[in-house]
């Protein structure tokens, strides 16, 4: 049973009260807590050693990460983060210098951020350092970006290029933040997620959630320089396109508009963020599933993304 | 270097905003999140296998108690909880029925407190099961109970009964959700805390946020009978009244009142909760630090409660 087979059997019986307006499978859970102009953002995200990051690992690197990653599930909102709790797992014989430059990385982006850091946990977790963000924030009342918003002749949009980020990006990226607020005030945006097990994973939750499918266009995929090089270099790595499709933690911005639109999204995209490349991948179709066009046709994609316990 | 030497350490440097009332060093954060009649409660409680449950420990108990404990540090607020995230941090061969139960243990502890479970994370843990649960919670606007708010002369009450909950109780009890609103509702509490670490530990958590002191009357501490049990069968076991100071997983609650209030409080709870113990134990005075006070006179109580990773 892989991370998605457990989630699916769980999420149904989850207890719900009257401040949940979206529980579980967004980006983030989104609730009313009384606020009149407000719905609040609530999400937790974890690193493990071994998994997300290795021993050797810069700390301070550690640290921006593991908040870093819940940041982008609130950007994938369009959100404003608020606050976070840290819960750190430590073996006993921890290294107080360490866990202090993770906590460095940490505040060093939450100050960034103007997120309050406002507590947490420290917990014994023998073998290997875990480290758990949750994570507050608000989007404006009624008007979050959910995954479910895509409709049929939506362009498809992603931010950055995909692919290879393990090979420095994932450790140091910047949440998508002021980008997701630009787009939610001056685009009519349908669906927003973030990438991070791979786009040919991630997508599918927009297809999914939306009930619709898509077309994505094999010669518009931004494919990073990372995973270019990787592919040439390691006769046994994945072809680049395969990684730019499947690679995980892009953390980038995915997110559809309507066809009419796109023109407009990707001038206004250029003037506001000029050294940040975007690019439209492809359209949303009504009929179901996933697939790819190259110069040969169109063929369903068989690729999923990176699936924990796989 | 211990859990409370790491935290002191990391805790100055934290960064802070607009919304924060109260950051790190409470039972939970306080947020002002924009409602105009509450504010927020934020926080983050784990459990890790082989620490806080065993392999063979039944998976719903385990559930109940990830959640049980968190909800206890709301309660120690006087708060009422709204939404929690659940972090699973799984080995690879996890056994999904297990998993499954566990899901149980929450969700019914949630129902139960109209708590609504609004998704969460799972990721790989390899040696060992984690379950780290976040809860959002509020209280009505400027009517949180903080540790600090004790002052010399007030009278010092626990709730229930204190040591060898690890023979049981741990995995099953209630937190004390009703009763600490009932307290914030029709008692004048100056201070209020739960105990998880044992009581000669807390205290001096209100003792150090308060800037005071305390006596404690042996005679007065409620030893459950688990630990005079255990003290009775196992030569080698802590003395009960030992058990009942410095063992952890408690989960009662302990808070002071204005010293004349002290009957009427007793009074009061007993009427209301006629099955839950309530006992007045000591005083908190203007001496600093902690004593206890037996037949033979007052002596500072060198006892501390449990420390992770000591």
């Amino acid at each position: 049973m892989d991370e998605f087979e457990l989630i699916a059997q769980l999420t149904p019986g989850l207890p719900s009260n009257a401040t949940v307006i979206c529980g579980a499978g967004d980006d983030c859970a989104l609730l009313d807590l009384g606020a009149p102009d407000r719905w609040a953002l609530f999400k937790t995200d974890a690193v493990v050693e071994g998994i997300h990051f290795l021993p050797d690992t810069p700390p301070e690197k550690v640290g921006h990460k593991a908040l870093a990653r819940a940041l982008s599930d609130v950007a994938a909102m369009a959100g404003t983060p608020t606050a976070a709790l840290v819960t750190l797992g430590l073996p006993r014989n921890f290294d107080p210098a360490r866990v202090a430059a993770m906590y460095r990385g940490i505040n060093a982006l939450a100050a960034a951020a103007e997120v309050a850091v406002v507590g947490g946990e420290t917990t014994t977790n023998p073998e290997r350092i875990m480290i758990s963000v949750s994570l507050l924030g608000w989007v404006p009342r009624g008007r979050a970006l959910l995954r479910s918003g895509a409709r049929v002749g939506d362009a498809l949009f992603v931010s950055g290029e995909l692919g290879g980020a393990m090979a420095g990006r994932h450790l140091d990226f910047t949440p998508r933040l002021a980008e997701a607020r630009w787009l939610a005030d001056h685009c009519e945006v349908h669906a927003l997620m973030d990438i991070s097990d791979g786009l040919a994973g991630d997508l599918r939750h927009i297809l999914h959630a939306s009930r619709v499918g898509a077309e994505l266009l094999e010669d518009a995929i931004p494919i990073s320089r990372a995973a270019r090089q990787r592919a040439r270099e390691h006769p046994d790595a994945k072809p680049a396109l395969h990684a730019a499709l499947t690679d995980g933690e892009d953390f980038e911005l995915l997110f559809t508009v309507p066809g009419r639109e796109a023109v407009k999204v990707l001038d206004g995209w250029k003037r506001e963020f000029p050294e940040t490349r975007l690019s439209c991948i492809g359209r949303i179709t009504a009929e179901p599933g996933l697939r790819l066009r190259d110069r040969r046709g169109t063929q369903p994609l068989e690729w999923h993304g990176y699936a924990h316990f796989a």
